[in-house]
């Protein structure tokens, strides 16, 4: 049937620690599922070369058993009950890639409960449960592996949890879901407004059927709370994560922000502060030159600045089947090397699941979207307030809100219209409402059209 | 003196596995040792929590022990004699960065036969020397660590070896040499000559008094070599690496290259053939578009092909003091959850020098830059020769060179003379100089001005 089921890895290859082959079972034969077990397939002689022992695929659980033959081929055990998967006592870890948030919790805190490691791709599992989930893994000297929660093919936890390891990381800035992205190039490129840019997506399967979690900005909060929980050694409280997404963006303002010199991105940002973190997700104007406005269709792309190394930026696919089996694999063999739930001295040793010991887990409380100072994108509609057009910017300055520059835009179809777009100094969220709310009350009504935050990444 | 002196850590600091601090030699105290000095004191406390056991510095030797002083402070053991170092036995790691091939070699040797890890930044001594010195430490036991030997800031060995380990790495491209690409951005964006971007780079620091290593793409080499040692578990013989520089490259050709669409970088390329590896480094034009030519000045940015997560993208600083310090310190943070040189089980288990178990890497040979095929870039002075401007591409045509695209460029200073450039399809280097020496005699002497080759990176 497959061309690439899971057969079981040749007997000679390489073991050289002597612990014999990492047995996987596996919850999940749908994308992800398949991706990975095609890639532990076609990889494994290398997959051992490189992690000193084979990792072999020996069970898996799925909804439909007989897809799950097809994807996982006859050397595998199937079984039907993902309970007998996760206590069964031949399976060293589990890899998690179900999704949703109640049973796969379930599941997954048995596997630990039965000393057993797991390597799950369950972004949205891990921003809500993390802590609790963590708690479980260290207290039972297990390993939570979950690179492909994240931009999948860009190996981003280790980078900020391994290989920038030597820093105080600062901010993380992340286009970090592809399907907004998609949508955004889109309306950016072609004109396209959100409605029509979203059929085309859901037309080229970059969206779900129901698309709110990507478009709302919702899967991107996840994300940034998990790449916040490592730049930062932070127990993130998902609640206080602010959450804006993209379908109310009218393609006009990204025509007024370019007119600017930026572009308007979903961005995931997570900036640690004095006494509190920032931890957002909102369509964001950047610098036309910035590489992160370079980040077209449905890649992803994460800007991460150091006290040591600077700014580095990491670039790839954000989603797919092998993209993502790529960091369950890779997750796999982190935990085929890291010694199993029995041994203390290594376990202390392991990268910790929030990139610092558990005991040095801050729970830093999230600034409150209002309390966060930037610069911000206004757009006005002057058509119906041509008098205002000289005096609005000195009444934003009356109450602290510098306007910096300002564009008037020409509506293409009708000429007689016009936007007048200005950017703010940096001012906090709810100053800013405030002054806007004496404008308006001063000129009989006039209201921003478009309010957007700016980040320069200087 | 220094602020940024190396106390010892705080008594109190995380300690969850009892193994005690990983003691720290340090041989050389420059531009790197102080950075490192910096990161590891200023850091010492989130650097234990990441690594669950302190990282101290314990004993260094230079050349100048009285600057040496002023730059790890008095807590620190100086000794002028680093065979000392090396063989003391209050030593769990050396970090080697003083340079050079000779010495270096010896002391990391002696090290190793000591069982000690090490860690260094020296990519000439690892690309020219690396499998006798991976070999040494494979048969003791420990680990030679070096991502701080190619485009410091960024992870990109951890990424190749861990993060990617799913994967066959099928190409990496990089940008390595920050030197050259910051007189490469002067020369496109100032029209800057070779010899006074580089007057400006010596007088910035960013070029060494002897700037050939740099210039003359050998620096890279040595970078280009190690990353196709990690992407394809490689002992690369490096004297079949071919490097070319940037020092006879006319910045007109950089104009004609952007009337194509094009930049013009220096390239590290390595990649995967069925018989034998790419490892070369030349000037290359790439698609202007692409994240390659969007890299500026001094930084580093790394392209990455990969059979299961697709194309990858890293973009850091190539070079400075506490920019290279957080690669020393990341190695030295994985040193410190390695184990000792006694461990048998651990050893097998840990990421392997080149990627792959020793037993696996292989010794590929490098395909010789006249074998490579690729598309050229082609200019031909116009002037003199008027009468063959049509007659040329057909000429290469018949000797199996198709000339793709074509663009006349007129010299701003004096308009009597046209670039006649264009793009060749894909051919060997060899059966394009055998084309082009056919043209040569059939034309009585007509020679392309300049030849290039083009990476379209698709």
């Amino acid at each position: 049937m497959f061309q690439n089921s899971c057969l079981s890895v040749s007997p000679d290859a390489p073991d050289a620690s002597g612990l014999g082959a990492l047995r996987v079972g596996l919850i999940g034969t749908g994308v992800v599922g398949s991706g990975t077990c095609q890639v532990l397939t076609r990889n494994a002689e290398l997959i051992a070369q490189r992690a000193g022992r084979s990792i072999r695929l020996v069970m898996a659980t799925a909804r439909n058993l007989h897809k799950a033959a097809q994807v996982v081929g006859s050397d595998v055990d199937l079984v039907s009950d993902p309970w007998v998967l996760v206590r069964h006592p031949s399976i060293d870890v589990v890899v998690e890639v179900m999704g949703g948030v109640g049973l796969a919790k379930e599941l997954v805190l048995e596997a630990i409960a039965q000393g057993k490691h797991v390597v799950t791709a369950n972004k949205a599992l891990l921003a809500e449960h993390g802590a609790e989930i963590f708690a479980a893994a260290d207290a039972r000297g297990v390993v939570v592996a979950y690179e492909a929660a994240v931009a999948v093919s860009i190996p981003i936890i280790k980078a900020l949890r391994e290989g920038l390891a030597a820093n105080r990381i600062q901010e993380v800035v992340g286009i970090v879901n592809g399907t907004s992205n998609f949508i955004l190039s889109k309306m950016q490129d072609e004109g396209l407004d959100f409605a029509a840019a979203l059929r085309q997506a859901t037309a080229l399967g970059y969206a779900e059927a129901d698309p709110s979690f990507d478009v709302e900005g919702i899967d991107a909060a996840h994300k940034t709370a998990l790449l916040a929980a490592n730049a930062f050694g932070a127990d993130v409280p998902f609640g206080q994560v602010h959450a804006q997404g993209i379908s109310a963006l009218d393609p006009w303002d990204m025509l007024c922000a370019q007119a600017l010199g930026y572009r308007i991105k979903l961005l995931g940002i997570a900036r640690q502060g004095a006494d509190a973190i920032e931890v957002r997700v909102h369509p964001t104007l950047v610098p036309q030159a910035h590489l992160l406005a370079q980040v077209q269709g449905s890649m992803n792309g994460i800007w991460v600045n150091t006290d040591a190394a600077g700014p580095t930026f990491h670039y790839g696919a954000g989603a797919g089947s092998q993209t993502t089996a790529s960091a369950v694999v890779a997750d796999l063999i982190d935990v085929a090397r890291c010694g199993d739930a029995g041994d203390a001295v290594r376990a202390a040793l392991r990268v910790p699941h929030r990139s610092v010991q558990a005991s040095a887990v801050r729970r830093w409380p999230v600034q409150p979207i209002g309390q966060v100072a930037s610069r911000h994108y206004l757009r006005f509609e002057w058509a119906n307030y041509p008098a205002l057009q000289a005096e609005w910017p000195s009444w934003l300055q009356a109450h602290g809100v510098e306007v910096q520059d300002m564009v008037r835009v020409p509506h293409m179809d009708q000429p007689q219209r016009k936007s007048w777009v200005a950017l703010t100094s940096r001012v906090r969220g709810d100053d800013l409402s405030n002054a806007l709310a004496s404008l308006s009350h001063r000129t009989g009504g006039l209201t921003a059209a478009a309010i957007y935050r700016v980040e320069d990444l200087a």
